[in-house]
């Protein structure tokens, strides 16, 4: 048995702060290549990536994508132990990535590599393994799905061993995620004393009334596997310091995580439509720049999603929910290869001080992971 | 006969940027004098005025106010002449102050001392002559109204000479102002996720709402003599750099410009109301501090009035609009003192660069105000 509690320890006493490698994914490497795992470091643009295939490429195939670069430690004293200490005490492991997701990772690579040496399957397993999930994002899971494709490397079905469990394990799998787009809008109007506003055009005025007509209703009720979309507008900025004065612009900033009945592109339409009307009406100018960070998508409940359900109900004894919340992870980009769901530990302390992981609790993940391997290849 | 022209021109060669007095009081104090005016010096906190009557403290009394200080020149560079040269050429006087409103005091400094000269009246003239009305004016104007109610001083009536006239001689003067209060509203919600809206309190949405539904409807349809009450918002402020976090607080700016209808407290209480009513919905603190400039007045049309009005559209052959528009004058502390009217020059050039005044126009003033003092006291 590969202890799967241990090699997180290991990983984190790499200092794999993104874009660091740090000897984490070397680490990965070693222990994969001696269980007979074909391993590429598949790095782009300064970007640490390992790709590892056991058994033949084209096969049937089983996916796992995780990342082990972590999040600043912040002010090491603040912290208990050392960030990159790795202590484990009293069945706990602390340091920064214990949960996200350097476990997670563990879980999997020590899960496969303990299934392929007990009962070698008929079928092939990768490991898709990032060191940039934490920052931009652009050579990390999508440089190894863009290899994976040049290569001929295909998964039939993905897990992404994110934590994904708010409270306790069991709770929560995730089968897609709503998507999300960032919206600027400068409204530019004309400058003026504030007692003749009819000598003005208040970019203000237009701006409160265009954000007040999208908050005033919800954008729709939520589907079958979505929430409700949500809208928030995140920032409204004019910097006017003379309160005798029209100011001559303003901006905002508006957030949406949206649902399938919406795509980036239809919400962007939408809010353009609604600005050219406010525009036509006061004759501000309000411009609109739209940054999709990624469409939402659903994995849709079937033979996959039934087979990572059940196991996770066996072992926890808890039905988990089949969730499309959230925010981003690189499942918005494995959607595209083939069917992914998200499930891992519980998320407490992730990005925290003192993050930490109970020792029982990687060892279930690894359980899991381990008899999902044995259901889909049985 | 005075020369109010030249009495112009050198009181523009005088610097008296607000604070300074430059040498105008002291000019004028001289003038004054020796026309056998009671002259006293009424300086509070530094900032620099002038008292002035003729004839008998107690008499019937006629009063002026206007102000010797002027904003600053800017680049001098930019002037065609230098801005406290005083040049006159071509029957034009140019510099800082040529008709904001150095001009306007001359005038009536000129027609007061030609007036009490040539046909002494039983009665008294009052000049309230102050160096700051375009700074802070807590120690102008308020100053020598306090001196004067102290030393039993008392003007029966009173007229501002600040520029009135939009585009030309006699086309307007004013019987009252709006009044001006800003407020401002520090908006506390809940800092979160964009992703978990239901776990924090966007302070931007309670605002946004708040603001809307007061643009959404004008605050009145005007009175008899006044314009509707204008509402401006001027800033709305929050700075929060993360388009995936709702932020904690956020600010906004509002004046409002009100007629005879409100007051600033009723305005204070609306908002007030207003933003409890939010509160109540959105758990989001609505904190507003109002800054009251000045309450609305009005000089109701009646025998002062329209002594004025009549000698106006004699010497110019337009009948005056009977106006309350505008921005705030030192005229909204005389009213508390007894009726005002203002009345004086076209506006034009006011704290431009290459601000100027024809000599004729300045001539004119004096002989309006000449015949307004001859009608008075006759």
């Amino acid at each position: 048995m590969t202890d799967a509690a241990d090699l997180t320890a290991r990983l984190i006493r790499c200092p794999s702060v993104t874009p660091e490698e740090g000897g984490a994914l070397a680490l990965l490497e070693g222990v994969l290549a001696d269980a007979g795992f074909e391993v590429h470091r598949v790095d782009r643009n300064g970007t640490p990536n390992l790709f590892a295939r056991w058994g033949a490429k084209g096969a049937r195939t089983f996916g796992f994508n995780g990342h082990t670069d972590v999040v600043p430690a912040g002010d090491p004293a603040a912290w208990t132990h050392p960030p990159f200490s790795g202590l484990v005490e009293e069945g706990v492991i602390w340091g920064r990535g214990a949960t996200d997701m350097k476990s997670g990772v563990a879980a999997f690579a020590a899960a496969a590599v303990d299934f392929v040496t007990a009962t070698p399957p008929d079928g092939a397993i990768i490991l898709a393994i990032t060191g940039d999930e934490e920052g931009p994002a652009q050579d990390g899971t999508r440089a190894l799905l863009d290899w994976m494709a040049e290569h001929d490397e295909r998964m039939d079905v993905c897990i992404v061993g994110e934590p994904s469990n708010p409270d306790f394990m069991g709770e929560m799998m995730k089968i897609g995620r709503r998507g999300s787009v960032t919206f600027r809008i400068k409204a530019t109007g004309l400058q003026g004393h504030a007692a003749y506003p009819h000598r003005a055009r208040n970019p203000l005025h237009a701006l409160t009334r265009f954000l007040d007509d999208l908050i005033a209703s919800p954008l729709d009720e939520g589907t079958e596997h979505f929430d409700p979309s949500g809208l928030q507008i995140t920032s409204i900025d004019c910097g006017n310091p003379a309160s005798n004065v029209i100011p001559a612009t303003a901006t905002a900033v508006v957030n949406i995580r949206f649902n399938d009945l919406h795509s980036g592109a239809s919400l962007t339409a939408d809010l353009e439509k609604r600005a050219a009307a406010i525009e036509a009406e006061t004759g501000v100018s309000l411009s609109i720049s739209a940054n999709i960070s990624g469409e939402s998508f659903l994995t849709k409940p079937g033979a996959f999603v039934d087979l990572v359900r059940d196991v996770v109900t066996q072992e926890t004894g808890h039905q988990p929910e089949l969730s499309t919340s959230g925010g981003t992870s690189d499942a918005r980009f494995v959607k595209d290869h083939c069917p992914v769901v998200e499930f891992g530990l519980v998320g407490h302390f992730m990005h925290q001080v003192d993050e930490r992981v109970p020792v029982a609790q990687v060892q279930q993940l690894q359980s899991i992971y381990r008899r999902i391997l044995e259901r889909f290849f049985a």
